[in-house]
């Protein structure tokens, strides 16, 4: 009989959580230690980061420092066209990373598709593909004219978009105004009931709420989503709140600078009919209040995390317009009935902006809703929040977690700290079917993946090589 | 040298938690056990108890099953005189049990001087208050004419009140608007800009409200509120959820059923600037849940708790209009600039209505920014929460608590069990300053006192001695 058969089992587990649960299945008694392996960087390039220590830490101070004192607001509204840099008739934007025609996933190339027929640039989806696949238009990432889309976030020269602008460093942001859930442009669907819905919110929804947020005066977004976080939002998957909070906001205003009844009616029915409208304010909010953190030199502070539905994404603060890339993942979800996670794309879209500014996955423990969706507790919930301060910079100083005690959320994610401790971020996501055409299958929760932080320090150590 | 000199000190600590605090903080270490003493009843009046047990627990579940199929939903507005059973021009509504216009508080008198004032029944507040004292109006409980009223509760013949109708027993409840916060009637204020905006609400906000409460076919509650309590309401302090979804509801038909914008308009920027709004439907919600609860005999569960700024009364299933009643206690608060507990007149109102069904002080874990405003954490509101499992008869199958992985909260109270374990309700609460016509002072926590449940642990045990 061996020591290990003769005695109670009593283990101390470090590393995969696996084996801690496969010892309690057996009726073990398993204490588990956090613990992963950090990422596989180059030694070289590890000793050069270590070497700068303190003018990375510097830099990153300033970065995390901006990022707080960031006052989003929403100013107005205005047609991409007009208010876009480098906007174009020929010219689409999309979410992630640069990405070509050939390489790009099935849902983005079908809100390309969407996109061309709402321009009325082809009459079939046929046609449509062809020109774009044929080189008739170029493509950009948002990220690089400031906007942000969610999903495959595209953007056509004639849509309307949101205006926020961060009022401490005087920058703005633009996106889209949110479609809803299940067949629509961002999720890669365009039917005709896709672009006749995206007709009606640039002839009736745009000029009505353009109207009244004009009259506002500016709507403060930050204090908003600050408001949200208390209500159990974490504003990427969960905007419940925050759709109500804009409401009411915007709801009087509406009323007084519309004369129209059914048309205001009509516009407070469609917010209403989706929660999700405030999404498409969180992320310019999260946007505008990152842009002025760029080109900081030194910083491994992330300022953008973005998917194109192939290609995950990083830009850092340090390292000027480059992206880091690795391959997208595909998320855990609570899929719509009949869907399976084998009709997953890939993790896509710009919304994880939000995770990028402190919010979204960094905040789900504001929302545990979003994790019981996907078979997880509370518990589950508090955990993700608090692993993620170990890659934050800084502790939010207006958004908030109830739950903590109301500490603030973590913010401000250091690409360093996340290879040498081999954590990821925690991001909430929607899921779009593989096929360009179908839209929405569920919504869930995924984690970035490693390799573009890799590829962002060794590029960060490369600027430092070189001066 | 004692043994407890000569080696560190291990403590077990059971029942009063501030020797187990001293202990701690004189750097022991101690283990506190929570432990209350029952309450003082007579041992003849247990025994009875006792020997019933059987009988009690059958019908506290048919008590608790009737809570659960409640199905309050908002149906209508209508005036004071015209709806509720019984009122009269002479007749004056009040929160809490019966009292005479002698042992009436200060906030009380003051709405009720208010209330003559509203209702042209004299000039100048000294001529109101001398003919509330000279026996002009008589007084009665909101409770016993289906009605429920915060604070001060005072409903006079012309108020509009909401309607909240039970749709699985068919029963109706009642409930004025709320004013907002601060020099308003219902915290005892009667200066002429507390009339002026009850005579604005009685001419624009209630036609308006009515018109399109009626166009939306009715609005339910019980949703609202479960939605609310997975946004940070407890429904009872904390509204700003239940507020900005019913605006949600009703803004829509508010806006094509009603004529004129700027009235629309209006409308919505005084419910948009008063986040207790939604008090006064969360209140006649659980009024109208738990009105077919009275009348079962044998049942030990609590129907109503409600203070009248003197007494605190409550009414149980078994024992029909019986009020038992003690002394309302002061509350712990959050006082605004200037006032402090010495202000504070002890706890009235009838909102612990919500209590009474399962919600406010019993959800206080879905709503920790209440706890954290008078020097408490989330893990206290989480506390609180659970020890009102222990006198709870029940888990609520519809409102849940995310912080607890959406538990359903403690409802339906089990007086017996509050002897029994000497565990009394946790409330939340306003505070009004003591003096008639000042008004509001602050917001708080408080307890309910253990009196009213051993009087009304008596009153059921003589049900049985009596049969």
């Amino acid at each position: 009989m061996s020591l290990l058969q003769a005695q109670p089992l009593k283990v101390i587990n470090v590393g995969l959580e696996s084996f801690d649960a496969a010892i309690r299945a057996a009726g073990g008694d398993s204490v588990h230690v956090e613990w992963r392996p950090p990422a596989p960087v180059d030694a070289g390039v590890l000793a050069v980061i270590a070497r700068h220590t303190e003018r990375i830490e510097a830099a990153n101070q300033e970065a995390v420092a901006r990022l707080q004192k960031a006052q989003p607001v929403l100013i107005d509204m205005g047609v991409a066209r007009d208010l876009i840099p480098g906007m174009a008739d020929d010219l689409l934007l999309h979410a992630g990373p640069p990405i070509t025609w050939d390489r790009m996933c099935g849902p983005m190339r079908g809100a390309m598709i969407g996109a061309v027929l709402y321009e009325g640039g082809a009459d079939t989806p046929e046609a449509a593909e062809a020109l774009l696949a044929g080189g008739r238009y170029r493509f950009a990432p948002c990220h690089e004219h400031q906007a942000v889309g969610p999903m495959a976030g595209v953007v056509s020269a004639s849509m309307p978009v949101f205006v926020v602008e961060n009022k401490t460093y005087g920058n703005r942001a633009f996106c889209t105004q949110n479609e809803g859930l299940g067949k629509v442009l961002r999720y890669g669907a365009y039917a005709p009931e896709v672009v006749t819905r995206l007709k009606w919110m640039a002839d009736t929804l745009y000029p009505a709420l353009q109207a009244a947020i004009r009259a506002t005066g500016g709507i403060d977004l930050k204090n908003m989503i600050a408001q949200a976080l208390h209500m159990g939002d974490e504003v990427h998957n969960r905007n419940r709140a925050g759709t109500s909070l804009f409401l009411r906001a915007v709801t009087p205003a509406l009323v007084r600078s519309v004369p129209d009844r059914d048309t205001v009616a009509e516009v407070i029915e469609f917010i209403n009919g989706n929660d999700h409208f405030f999404l498409n304010l969180s992320m310019p909010a999260c946007k505008a209040s990152l842009d002025p953190v760029r080109d900081i030199t030194d910083s491994s502070m992330v300022v953008a995390m973005a998917r194109n539905g192939t290609d995950f994404g990083i830009q850092l603060a340090g390292t000027g317009s480059a992206w880091f890339t690795g391959a997208s993942l595909v998320p855990d979800a609570l899929f719509f009935a009949g869907y399976t996670k084998d009709d997953a794309n890939p993790d896509i879209g710009d919304s994880t902006i939000t995770e990028t500014g402190g919010l979204g996955g960094f905040a789900i423990a504001a929302a545990p809703a979003i994790v019981q969706f996907v078979g997880g507790s509370a518990r589950d919930a508090l955990h993700y929040t608090l692993e993620m301060y170990e890659i934050a910079l800084d502790e939010n100083g207006v958004f908030q977690i109830p739950a903590l005690d109301f500490r603030g959320t973590p913010t401000g994610i250091n690409a360093v700290r996340v290879v040498e401790r081999g954590i990821v971020p925690f991001l909430d996501t929607g899921v779009a079917h593989k096929k360009a055409g179908v839209g929405q299958v569920g919504a869930g929760v995924v984690t970035a993946p490693m390799d573009p932080f890799v590829r962002a320090v060794e590029g960060l150590a490369a600027t430092f090589s070189t001066n």
